[in-house]
């Protein structure tokens, strides 16, 4: 095999300050348009959602540049290195959810080894100072952002994303989650006057003076475990987050989802090196199979913060054990929302079956629990038994999905068995009556992609069973029609769902100013963000950075919140000198 | 016994309505000179430090009402009152460390009644908003500011302090450290836009739009554990930041120091009362003698935030059982400062024997362990041996402390048996030779008070025993002259006691900027306030509050900063709500 690397640092300081100056120029009005859209929620991206608009040879290119890492050793001139993960699927190597091998091996480094380098490249980047690290941080994400077709692809050849999803979730969405944690932490970085004179009148009538300054500190190795969903959106938080406030960061990758976050980190490495910092400031901890790395380095003493998106329970396990760091954790989720009134049926329905549909419901803010009341919905085509609005579901996700070419856009491909064993369940019936069968689609390009479309399965909020059933996440392509006695007993349901397992997303259709209040007053206690009336081109899955929150800290689901202060303060201390200064 | 009480709710909405404008109008050049303030970090305080300031006949009004308190009980209307509280010492009644029981009883009440009223009281509070809850705060504070003399005699007959300090960190400090707290909840509540328009064009050229809003939302019932040294200076920030973001506060007062918050505690309610609040907002919860209420409360499911001040080990068990709560620590702290040289040995001689007098030694951020190099020390009178700066010291402290009445203005009586009981073990050369030896001082006014001159004992850091003395909080008169090889040795032990230890509070006196440069290394990374060369008028003890940040959240004495945003903003959260629009 041959390899692809990057080259080691330039070496050369004035260049190097030549170009973090032209950064920080550059990238300057980028940062103060970000930090301004924090305060006022305003729609906005530096980053064009148009996959088109990257030039005509770019995805073309980008194709080519996967192409070539095929039966290749991905290096990243990490120190340690101590063998070898992949190519082969059985030796750890990812297979792409639409089919074939990804054909690309890892090194595998001696964790201590990378702990060491990585230490010993943080003073530098510390003293570098907040203007000079976040030009870095916007460097980073302008090349990472100029890449995005090629982020797009391994998206979708990891994750399973659609062409769509990849560019937008798996590219510039998570580029737009980056800046927004560089500039949240620009903003958070400079509330204290770095040296200030402090002058207090004695009762002689002179001033007693000390000169004093605050000097910021990081808190130390930041470890990112990536998850397998979305690595780039989960992870580009913490990563920049940690960056920006001069920690370095491990990231330890996600076994099915490495290549997205080893080609941001190669990324990294390089506008460090170019920029005169060690690279080794971001690393890439690549795990041989069954080796549980997330549970050691979580509890090393070096690690002083932990990110981690994926399940409750290792998410409980980091912060009963990880006591050392402060530890952020975006969890399981189970998601509602409530169909009580409309006056748009068919626009509703359309809106419904699309947020179903999507990447086939393996967002974290799918909404899992469709509560109808039992007595039906009251509509503008009149009244709607609850049997009535799952048929017209059924059929408008038929519709939508008629068509295989239609549907992979939408849909993705499953990423794991485990996913597929999930649908297999419901269509069986062993949850429930199945009132929306999923069916597999044949993806026009891809053959061997695993895909289905929505099960939708009828469950009663009355039985215990059923209960039990919609209180736990079943991510993937598997929803519930749950029969609720009304409105209030919905909302009630939805709010104890999400105050007791997880929500990061509530949904709801009615026109009843009274079902509004109780839902605004529930979500509100419950800590989730609730969504009215979606119709046309926004659904309740999406998060629209730099405007909306993602997670509120208040549930199971989330205690980091996208992009808060706190997701920023907990990763850097100040630390006040006072020194006396003569009377004058 | 009588009782002495506040009156029940006022209950005329209007009359609280027009209150509310009046303190909203009348306090917000206060709050905004305040947040203004938290960004410069200039000297400010609304509150006068001198006592003969609050009017001529100020000081002996609050002696006439304390005096109305003995033989009562201290009824506070709270509900659920199951028995009393003292006030025999014996039954739980409170000694002053100068001598007499103060003779006072308190309600004690069922807890669970409590934090059901409190629970109830919520939703009007929460709902009031920021600024009508920052204006209530403020009018808390005024009301406490003009009673200062009343809580400064609280604070010596509770926590033993001297007049002039009971003035400042009992009352007047302590209430900057309530509106400092305000201040940066206000700052932080009003960074998300309340409701805004959030516009997207589409390809098709027009926008789609979504109203969306944000909603405040505090975590739940605030636990505070006061503590019996600086009941209010360490208790007015976790109270008012937890005030001000919406959340009810249950204040649990250390066994001996009571009278503070009960004072407290008054105040708040009948300022809720009268601008038309459930006053149960706040309520007391005094303890019977071995009742350990606070272990038990902690941990209540509905017990969502605690403010904690005191020991490490019970520091430490709240952090690992109290997991449904956002805990906040300040422990013990093992201070240390470095004399390395000077330009004004005299002047330093001055400050360091004022610093190490002040309160007896029993703040956090008293100097415990003073290191000079084992070879001397250079002065502007020359070259001073280790044995001559100690003895220097010593003749320092005795010209200070000479006189009983000037030595009482300075010291504190000792609040327990147990700092005796050090002080004692310190005078008996059992930690090591006594270089300076405590005095007792006859108190001209409080004969049975017990107050102790500063004890020196003479240590070696290169005896494993003598490191393990040092190690450890001695909290009271108790100092250490620590033999270190070098400045550069004391850098290095000042640094490794604080990050193994915790610490608060670091000093030095060096005119070299090499010995300047190593410390301001070791105390940033140990994340430990550090001061230089103090002299005259400002001991290395006090941090002032809106220019110093008390803590840094870095090193085991303190995960609690006064008053950092992070110190207010996990004690509320944001949720968001977004609706439809349809496109106009």
């Amino acid at each position: 095999m041959g390899t692809c690397g990057i080259p080691g640092p330039v070496g050369d300081g004035q260049r190097s300050a030549a170009l973090l100056r032209e950064w920080a120029h550059r990238h300057g009005p980028t940062l103060d348009r970000a930090r301004e859209t924090l305060r006022t929620r305003a729609h906005w991206s530096p980053y064009p959602e148009d996959a088109d608009g990257y030039g005509p040879g770019a995805a073309a290119a980008a194709k080519t540049a996967l192409a070539a890492l095929r039966g290749q050793v991905f290096h990243l001139g990490q120190p340690g290195q101590d063998g070898l993960i992949g190519p082969a699927p059985a030796e750890g190597g990812e297979r792409s959810p639409y089919g074939p091998d990804l054909e690309i091996a890892y090194p595998h480094h001696d964790p201590d080894a990378v702990l060491g380098a990585m230490r010993r490249a943080m003073p530098r980047w510390r003293e570098a100072g907040v203007t000079a690290r976040a030009a870095v941080c916007v460097e980073i994400l302008a090349r990472i952002n100029a890449a995005s077709h090629e982020f797009a692809l391994a998206a979708e050849h990891t994750s399973g994303h659609n062409p769509v999803m990849a560019f937008h979730a798996g590219a510039v969405h998570a580029q737009d989650r980056g800046l927004e944690a560089v500039a949240q932490a620009v903003e958070e970085q400079t509330r204290l006057p770095s040296s200030f004179v402090w002058r207090k009148p004695m009762p002689d009538g002179e001033d007693f003076a000390l000169e004093k300054t605050f000097t910021l500190r990081p808190r130390g190795v930041s470890f990112l475990i990536g998850n397998s969903v979305f690595p780039t959106w989960n992870g580009y938080p913490g990563l920049f987050a940690s960056l920006a406030t001069g920690n370095p960061v491990l990231i330890k990758p996600h076994p099915r989802a490495v290549l997205p976050l080893a080609l941001t980190v190669r990324t990294v490495r390089q506008v460090l090196s170019e920029a005169g910092f060690d690279p080794d400031l971001v690393c890439l901890a690549v795990e041989r199979p069954g080796e549980e790395l997330a549970r050691r380095l979580a509890v090393h003493s070096d690690v002083r913060i932990v990110d981690y998106s994926g399940t409750t329970g290792f998410g409980d396990w980091l912060r009963r054990n990880a006591t050392q760091a402060r530890v952020f954790t975006s969890t399981s989720a189970v998601n509602s929302l409530l169909i009580e009134s409309t006056d748009d049926y068919r626009g509703m329905l359309a809106n419904l079956a699309f947020g179903l549909a999507l990447y086939s419901g393996q967002l974290c803010t799918s909404p899992q629990n469709l509560l109808i009341p039992r007595d039906g919905v009251a509509t503008d085509e009149g009244h709607k038994s609850f049997g009535r609005v799952v048929a017209d579901l059924d059929d408008t996700l038929g519709t939508l999905l008629a068509d295989p070419a239609d549907a992979v856009s939408v849909l993705g491909a499953l990423l794991s068995p485990e996913v597929l064993a999930r649908v297999d369940k419901a269509a069986s019936g062993a949850l429930g009556t199945v009132a929306v069968a999923p069916r597999p689609v044949v993806h026009p390009d891809h053959p061997d992609a695993v895909v289905r479309t929505p099960a939708v399965v009828v469950l009663d909020a009355a039985r215990p069973g059923d209960l039990a059933t919609l209180s736990t996440e079943w991510l993937g392509p598997v929803y519930f029609a749950v029969a609720v006695d009304s409105a209030a007993a919905g909302t009630e349901l939805l709010a104890r769902t999400a105050r007791e397992h997880g929500s990061l997303s509530a949904g709801a259709w009615t026109v009843s100013p009274e079902a509004q209040a109780a839902l605004e007053e529930a979500c509100s206690e419950a800590g989730v963000m609730l969504s009215f009336n979606l119709m046309g081109h926004w659904y309740i899955t999406q998060s629209a950075v730099y405007s909306d929150l993602h997670g509120t800290g208040m549930n199971p689901a989330a205690d980091a919140v996208y992009c808060d202060s706190a997701f920023v303060t907990g990763r850097f201390h100040a630390v006040g000198v006072r020194r006396h200064r003569a009377m004058s």
